[in-house]
């Protein structure tokens, strides 16, 4: 009796603002940029926005004033989530259901943050993820996610047996990707004496481990895929989205150690999508932290549990590999949009508009947000190339 | 092309907590014990659920933990949105959508707050609603939310002639309505004497032109209508949501003198749902000041502008009256839940459980957001009875 979602939402339009340490700008501009470029790539007026969709920690302005900004007449859907990495697909699924079931025609979603030069993850002087942990935690001094994920990888590898050679086969693949992105932040090859010289942050995590802090806002235009096809670009169409919960101190369903939380959710994204993981031709894999690539590698099945890092030390993981990841670069090296610079270059890769990074013949790609060890959600989108 | 959402959603359960002005417990034991109530009054086992949604404004527990405490052992849909009244009833259209496409079967939504003892809506100690205005109208003095309905008030009265008997009669009316409401904190007669004795906060607003501020939960929880028919009791459909734009200082859509925001976004509303202002029974209108249900009776098209005083000094939303309003007493007489109990109070109705408040025969109901005067954003139901 349900309606079914898949293929019922279509992505239009894909804008960034530049990336940077210091944009000099509010949250507001840098969300009207990457909107306005979003439209400019689809070829539709502002006019024609009805919907609009963000998800934030407190660090962003508030969906509603954006919507105003633009100048939507008459907002028939808005979505202001409080959430970080792992709402961050969850946004596109809520759009994706509104045009899917005519509640609005086109939405934008978007997440525009100055990360780096105002509103930095983890201080301590303003709240960032609304977490019921922070009253235990920071007395303690733990209260930045390189130590929240920093214990996630202890135990992680430990189990595994994975190595720090295995963490920098991650980020080395994504910076030789980065390279080939004219938007990425870090384009200097790195080695792995690079990586092993870089300052240890939260051990295991040294600092060529961790992402960027960026100041940037991406933006993605939501339609119906008949929409869709009379705009600018052929059509991405959302074949599935998932949401998943995800772990406090309060959860009661605690992951075994190694395993993150979107698991749970990963066999509800498949069944959706009528398809499997051997059927995706690139994914962009949440990498707040390169031991989160590993696990998340293992969650969506694209190789057995612990055996992450060995699949991304074999070249698999790279452009030309069976299963190309990240290939801008990621968080780790093109910048860090709180997850929405994935869902941008997936469309890319679909669009075959990757240029130098472009993966051959890609029709399906997997973007995932975080994995759940923070903030008590995850969720992913499965999409599609016309 | 789009799907329908028109009767796909259905409310199967409603819970409340006391209503009281200090709860003695935490949001999170408020959010628990509506949920475990509504959850029994459905007759649906907490393990059965698997979808979570709410909106707050940093005065609230996010739902992710809430899940997690009601024991969600794979969460499929999340909703945590930033939001005061504006975005109540949104929410549940959130759900309506999720559990129409399959997203999630079980969706509870819900609303907790301890808006007496703990979090007040508009002081100044911590940021309320995350409006932009707050920097440019605090340093005078301008932060509470009478304040902030007062001008709309003043504008609209003098606009329409609409004088204090106007707005007494909605609170009186309201208050006689309380009187048959076990759960109303407050239940004592009023008299327009006792009216005007009360004190002025912000002209034209005396005490009882406000709603109370009051500790407690409600939830909804909403599912597909074929296993709501499973379930204890009478499903009462979501015939139509609409979410609408609001206004802030930036907004470029200012609505004439006395008209809302809302006001855009009921033709939409209306025509979603295939009815008109003729087939509504009974109404729950957002009444966080006397005005404010004055305005959207006219905005609703149950009466001409400005003539919203004259209708309800006829006796037309009474009990008995050709369209009774509040029939719980509201947030005037009932308790103030930000849109919740409205909801919860439309659905009683449509049960035919509303007591000595019953509206005979009612089969539709209203229940309307706030109206998008502060927060940028408003939203409605329009609700079926089976």
């Amino acid at each position: 009796m349900a309606f079914d979602l898949a293929d019922r939402g279509a992505i239009a339009g894909v804008g960034y603002t530049e990336f940077s340490k210091n944009s000099g700008v509010s949250t507001l501009t840098l969300a009207l940029r990457a909107i306005m470029a979003a439209l400019d790539d689809a070829g539709l007026p502002p006019n024609r926005l009805d919907g609009i969709a963000t998800h934030r920690v407190g660090d962003s302005i508030p969906s509603a004033v954006v919507a105003q900004a633009v100048g939507i007449r008459d907002l028939s859907y808005f979505v202001d989530q409080f959430g970080g990495g792992g709402s961050s697909h969850a946004v596109v699924g809520q759009a994706a259901l509104a045009v899917a079931s005519g509640v609005a025609d086109y939405v934008v979603c978007y997440r525009a943050i100055n990360a780096r030069s105002e509103f930095r993850m983890g201080g301590t002087a303003r709240p960032a993820v609304d977490s019921v942990e922070t009253q235990y935690q920071a007395p303690y001094g733990y209260v930045a996610p390189p130590q929240q994920y920093a214990m996630v990888a202890q135990a992680y590898m430990h189990r595994y047996g994975i190595t720090p050679r295995h963490l920098a086969a991650v980020a080395m693949t994504q910076r030789r990707h980065a390279e080939k992105n004219a938007r990425a932040l870090m384009r200097a090859p790195m080695s792995y004496d690079d990586y092993l010289a870089s300052r240890m942050v939260a051990d295991p995590f040294r600092l060529l481990d961790c992402c960027l802090e960026t100041d940037g806002a991406v933006a993605i235009l939501v339609c119906s895929p008949e929409r869709a096809r009379d705009l600018r670009q052929p059509p991405v169409l959302v074949r599935a989205a998932a949401w998943g919960g995800g772990q406090t101190l309060f959860s009661n369903r605690q992951p075994p150690p190694g395993t993150s939380s979107a698991a749970v959710m990963v066999p509800r994204l498949y069944k959706k999508a009528g398809l499997g993981p051997a059927d995706v031709d690139v994914a962009m894999i949440y990498d707040c932290f390169t031991a989160a690539v590993l696990i998340q590698l293992e969650d969506y099945g694209f190789c057995a549990k612990g055996e992450g890092g060995d699949f991304v030390l074999s070249g698999a993981t790279a452009l030309g590999g069976s299963l190309p990841v990240n290939t801008h670069g990621g968080f780790l090296s093109e910048g860090y949009v709180h997850g929405w610079n994935h869902i941008a270059e997936a469309v890319q890769q679909l669009r075959g508009a990757a240029g130098d990074r472009q993966v051959p013949g890609a029709k399906i790609a997997l973007s995932t947000g975080a994995p759940g060890y923070v903030g008590g959600v995850t969720s992913a989108l499965l999409l599609r190339g016309t």
